[in-house]
C-alpha cells in the first residue's frame, strides 16, 4: 500500500460510475418498452438478459416453503436473530406525529405518515444477499409500509436463492418478482398488469440498475446511488496490525473499486500495516479483486498529529470509519462526517455489514458530508398541519396580509380578509 | 372552472418545466466558466445578466444597516414576529443523537450532526421575498449549520431588496453575496477565491437556476427541485363558496402554471365557487397570471360521498391542501398524501406562507407521497455508532463470520477471526 504524509490537498480517491452512452441508451430504451408492453416486456427481457422463459413473475408461497425446507438451519438461526437486532434498531429511530398548541385556539403540527408501498432491488449473481434484503425490507416495515416489493434476477433454474427468499419473509416482505436489471425497475416504477407500481425503489445493483433507478427518479422516490464501498481506519500506535489489515482487506474485497484507506499519526503502524495487508491478501480467495482495489485505491495517511488525522477523516467522509485507538470514544464529539463509525478493537465493520442492528445501507462518495444512513424515516414522510382558530386570525390576519402585499401577492391578502370582513355567506 | 366528476382516471394536471436543450447547454457553460475562472467568470455573468459591474460580491454590513433604516417599522416587526414563529416550530423538530446499550457491553446508537454548510438562493426579479429567506435559513439556524450563505440576484443599483437584508439578518445568515442565476449555484457548489463551497443549496429560482442545482446535484446535496405551486381545497357544504374561491386564486396569482384544485362532494358548493372565482378574477391585480392557472389547470372535481373525496385528494397528493369541512380534524387519519394541511376556515393557506411557524417549502407535483416539508433534519445527518465489547464479538462473531461466508466474503470472517483468535500483536 502506498504511505503518504497528509498534505492540505488531500482527496479520498474515488471512482463513480456514470455509465456509457450506450448503457444510458439501453436503459432508456428498457424502461420506454416496459411502460408500453409490460409484462410482456418484462417476460422477453428476462429470456434475453437471465436465459429463462417464466410465465409468471411471482415467487409462489410453495417456493417460499421450499426454501425453508433447503436452507442450513443454523444460517436460517442467524438470519432470524440479525432481522430482530436489525428491527430492534429500527424501532428506536420511530416518532410519532406532534403538535403544539397556543391559548388563542391555534394547533400546529407535523402528521408522520408510512409511504403507501416500497419496491426493494436485491442483485442476483454469483451470490446471494439476503443482508441486503434485511436491511432494506425490516426499515420499511418497521416505519409503517403496507405494500413491500422485492424484485430479483431469478437464476438460469427460474429461482431465486433460498436465503434471499427466507430472508424476504422474515424480514415481512410478501410480494416478490423474479425480475432483474432496468426492466425490474421499469416494472416498480410504473407498474405492469400483474405488478402495481410503487412509491419508492432502494436497494443496490449493477450499473444498469443504477441508471435506471437515477431514470425514474421524480416519478417514484429512490434511495442514494451507491458508489463502491469505502472504508478509513482511524488508528493510534495502540492498534494491532494485522487487524487493522484484515478490515482494510474486507472492505477491498467487495470490489475492485472499492476504496480502503488508514490514516494515522504512527508511521510504524503504518509499515506494519502496508506489510500486513501483502501478508495477508496472499492467502484470500478473492485476492485478485482485494489485491486491484488496494493497489488502485488503497492509501495509508500519515499524519503529524491525532487532531490532524481526525480532521483528515472529516475531510475524507468515509462511509464507514474504524477507529482503533486506546479511547475512542473520546473522538466521537470531533468526528462529523462519516456513514457509520465502529469504534473500539471489538468493533470491526463486519458487524455492522449484517448482524448489530444499524442499516448497512450508508452514504458513499463523500455524502456523509450531507446525507445519512438508510433509516425508518426514509420510508415515511412528514406533513405540516396548520389549524387557526377564528381568535388567532384575527389577531395575526392584518400582520399576514400585510407580509403578503410586500410580496406583490394580493389575492394572498384577499384570502385572509375574506375570512375577517364578516363577509355574508354566498 | 371546469366542473367534472370524479373518476378512477383522475390525475392532477401539472406542468414541470425541464428547461430546453440551449437552456441545459447554457447552464452547463456556466458552471464549467466559474468552476474554471471563479470571481472573474461570476462577475462578468453578473453584468451580462444583471446589467451592472461589481467590484466585490459580498453586501457589506453598512447595507444591511440602511436596509434596518429604510425597511418600515410595522414590516420589520412583522418579519421579526413571523421569524420567532418560525423558529420556534423548528425549534420541535430537533433530536438529539441516542443511543442503546446491552448488558454484554454493546453499544448502538445514531450521532446527529448538523452539515458545516448552507446555501439559500433567493430569486430576485420584480419583487422581494423575504419569507424565502426565513423560511429556508431559521431550519439551517436551528440544526446548529455554522456557515448559512444566501446568494441573490442584485438590482441594477447594486443592492439588494431591504427586505431581504433585513430577513437574512433576522434569520441569522451573515454571508450575503449579490449574485443569481447558475453563476450563484456554480459559486455555492464548488467555489470561488472570495466565496467557499457549501454543502447543501436549497431555495427556489427561474429554470436556470433550477438545471443548475439539478447539475450540481450529488457534489453538494440540493432541495427538491420545486415545481409550480398547487392547492386543493377539500370542502363540503358548509363552505363558503367566497372563501374557497379566493384560496384557489391565491394560488393561481403566482404562476400562470400553478395548480389550484376544490374537490367536494357538493355539486351546489362546486356551481357556487366556479361563479365566485370569476367574480373576484375580475379586480385581481394579477388577475393576467391567475385567470390564465385557472383557465388551464383549475379544476373542480365532484365526488359522489365524501369518502371519494378524500381519496381523490391522496391520488392527487397536492403541494397544500386546505381541509373546509364542518368538523375538519375528523378527516386527517384519512389523509394520507398532503405537503401541508391547512384545517377550517380560520387557515387559508397564505397563514402557513408567512407567518404561522411550519415551512413553506413543501413538495410539488404529487410527490407528497414520498417526501416532506423542509425541516431541521434536511441541514443534519446521522451516523451510526457500533461499539461492540470483547464479550459481545465472542458471542456473536461466529454467528456474523458465517452470515459473511454465505454472502461469499471471506475476508469480511476473517476481519472477526483476527480478534477472535487471540492473535499475538503484529
Amino acid at each position: 500500500m502506498k504511505i503518504i504524509r497528509v498534505s492540505e490537498e488531500i482527496s479520498i480517491k474515488r471512482s463513480v460510475d456514470s455509465g456509457t452512452e450506450e448503457q444510458r441508451y439501453a436503459v432508456k430504451s428498457i424502461i420506454a418498452e416496459v411502460r408500453k408492453n409490460g409484462d410482456e416486456a418484462v417476460r422477453s427481457y428476462t429470456e434475453k438478459f437471465d436465459g429463462i422463459q417464466l410465465s409468471s413473475f411471482a415467487a409462489t408461497p410453495a417456493e417460499v416453503e421450499e426454501a425453508y425446507s433447503t436452507i442450513d438451519p443454523s444460517i436460517l438461526e442467524v438470519i432470524k436473530e440479525a432481522a430482530a437486532n436489525i428491527r430492534s434498531f429500527h424501532e428506536k429511530q420511530l416518532r410519532p406525529s406532534w403538535m403544539t398548541t397556543d391559548e388563542n385556539g391555534t394547533m400546529l403540527g407535523q402528521k408522520v405518515t408510512p409511504l403507501d408501498s416500497a419496491g426493494l432491488y436485491v442483485p442476483g449473481g454469483t451470490a446471494a444477499y439476503p443482508s441486503s434484503v434485511l436491511m432494506n425490507v425490516i426499515p420499511a416495515k418497521v416505519a409503517g409500509v403496507r405494500r413491500i416489493v422485492i424484485t430479483s434476477p431469478p437464476g438460469r433454474d427460474g429461482k431465486l436463492p433460498a436465503a434471499v427468499l427466507v430472508a424476504a419473509k422474515e424480514a415481512g416482505a410478501e410480494e416478490i418478482y423474479k425480475i432483474g436489471g432496468a426492466q425490474a425497475i421499469a416494472a416498480l416504477a410504473y407498474g405492469t398488469e400483474s405488478i402495481k407500481p410503487v412509491d419508492k425503489i432502494t436497494g443496490p445493483g449493477n450499473i444498469f440498475v443504477a441508471l435506471a433507478k437515477r431514470e425514474v427518479f421524480g416519478d417514484v422516490d429512490i434511495d442514494m446511488i451507491a458508489g463502491p464501498s469505502e472504508i478509513a481506519v482511524l488508528a493510534d500506535e495502540t492498534a494491532r496490525a494485522n487487524e487493522v489489515a484484515a478490515d482494510l482487506l474486507s472492505q477491498a474485497e467487495h470490489d475492485p473499486m472499492a476504496c480502503s484507506v488508514l490514516v494515522t499519526a504512527s508511521s510504524i503502524l503504518a509499515e506494519k500495516v502496508a506489510e500486513e495487508v501483502e501478508r495477508q491478501l496472499a492467502d484470500l480467495p478473492r485476492r485478485e479483486i482485494a489485491g486491484k482495489s488496494i493497489e488502485d485505491f488503497g492509501m495509508i495517511y500519515v499524519a503529524e498529529t491525532m487532531e490532524e488525522a481526525v480532521e483528515t477523516v472529516n475531510r475524507l467522509a468515509p462511509e464507514h470509519l474504524e477507529v482503533l485507538t486506546e479511547n475512542p470514544m473520546e473522538l466521537l464529539g470531533q468526528i462529523r462526517h462519516a456513514g457509520a463509525i465502529f469504534l473500539g478493537r471489538y468493533s470491526p465493520e463486519p458487524v455492522g455489514d449484517y448482524f448489530a442492528g444499524p442499516n448497512h445501507v450508508l452514504p458513499t462518495n463523500g455524502t456523509a458530508r450531507f446525507s445519512s444512513p438508510l433509516n425508518v424515516e426514509d420510508f415515511q414522510k412528514k406533513s405540516s398541519i396548520v389549524y387557526y382558530s377564528k381568535k388567532s386570525l384575527q389577531e395575526n390576519g392584518a400582520k399576514i396580509a400585510a407580509f403578503a402585499r410586500l410580496e406583490g401577492l394580493e389575492a394572498h391578502a384577499r384570502a385572509i380578509e375574506e375570512r375577517l370582513n364578516n363577509k355574508e355567506e354566498k
